[in-house]
């Protein structure tokens, strides 16, 4: 091997990330150490910024730079409403999509036993203290349709199916713009079942 | 837009790799933040070492944490023999096929008038001086195959000729492994045009 240990450091440094492998990650070194040191800076920057600063919001556990993150700390969301993710991306699509204007809570992950991740490495003690002190009302189960999502949320609806709160699971069905010829057998099954009534004959 | 600033601005600065686009970049900065924040500062770390230690090795130009990297350095090398590539990553595969013993040097890019790179944005006029310092006897050039590299082989093959050193390219024709069926036309006349006699009837 020709090229230098801090070379070597940094390429190996690159493959943690997700979806990089040894090519990828030797090109990126070399992409930034040959021709853009200027985003090398920034990227080493932003990261040491982000891990100084970045925590969990103690109300809906998203990361966040303020003990409670900007959504939480918001008069304009609805407060008692409560959507249940799995992670900060998922949480980012619901936003985007633009149509919800209550608060979250990111749990972080789903149930996989395969990779050893049970009720307890999620969030959820913190999510029955967070239903108990801000007087939830409903909570929308906005976890994947996977089969982890799926069972982590046949495992919230147990747990919290003896409160008072109205509990309600994401639409499942064939996707805005779906042609029914390419859509997987489940779920245009789920569509069929789960079709909506359009008139009150 | 509800993730944190430190967030974004991280998003931001991934979004620099190369071929990394909006989508893994956000990917990276949450996996990074949500679950491997010891793979987060090694990437930082790693960043901020090679920025601090690596520059061009004297002689070959390529990077190097020392004045002379290992293999200028090494007496094992024929330092008469030169080997002239576009990259580091071009060197490393040449290193890694292994029957090569000569040294290098890198022109860090290729000559690409679409890109405005002409001659005087590559090594060229280190080369000259090390083709002089170190006595040079033979030439390999082994920029890519591609326009850009062709030009490059083409304006060096110029530049160099009337010098008392011996000037080769790299062979042209059908990789190992490839059959004749799948691969492109140009590289089957080059294949068949370049073909080594085997016998001296």
């Amino acid at each position: 091997m020709s090229s230098s240990q801090a070379i070597e450091a940094l390429r190996e440094a690159f493959t943690r990330l997700p979806g990089i492998g040894p090519k990828s990650a030797q090109r990126m070194a070399y992409h930034l150490l040959e021709r853009d040191r200027n985003a090398a800076q920034s990227i080493a920057d932003a990261l040491q910024h982000a891990l100084d600063t970045i925590k969990h919001c103690r109300r809906c556990n998203n990361l966040s730079e303020t003990e409670l993150c900007s959504l939480c700390a918001s008069p304009k969301r609805k407060h008692g409403l409560l959507c249940v993710v799995e992670t900060p991306a998922d949480l980012e699509s619901i936003e985007m999509a633009g149509s919800y204007n209550g608060c979250y809570f990111v749990l972080m992950g789903a149930i996989s036993p395969l990779d050893g991740i049970g009720p307890d490495n999620l969030g959820v003690d913190r999510l029955l203290k967070v239903i108990d002190e801000f007087d939830i009302e409903e909570i929308i189960i906005a976890t994947n349709l996977t089969a982890e999502g799926e069972t982590t949320a046949e495992f919230l609806t147990e747990l919290l199916s003896g409160r008072d709160i109205t509990l309600s699971r994401i639409a499942r069905g064939v996707p805005v713009g779906g042609e029914l010829e390419y859509i997987d057998r489940n779920t245009v099954a789920r569509a069929i079942n789960d079709r909506q009534t359009l008139n009150k004959p």
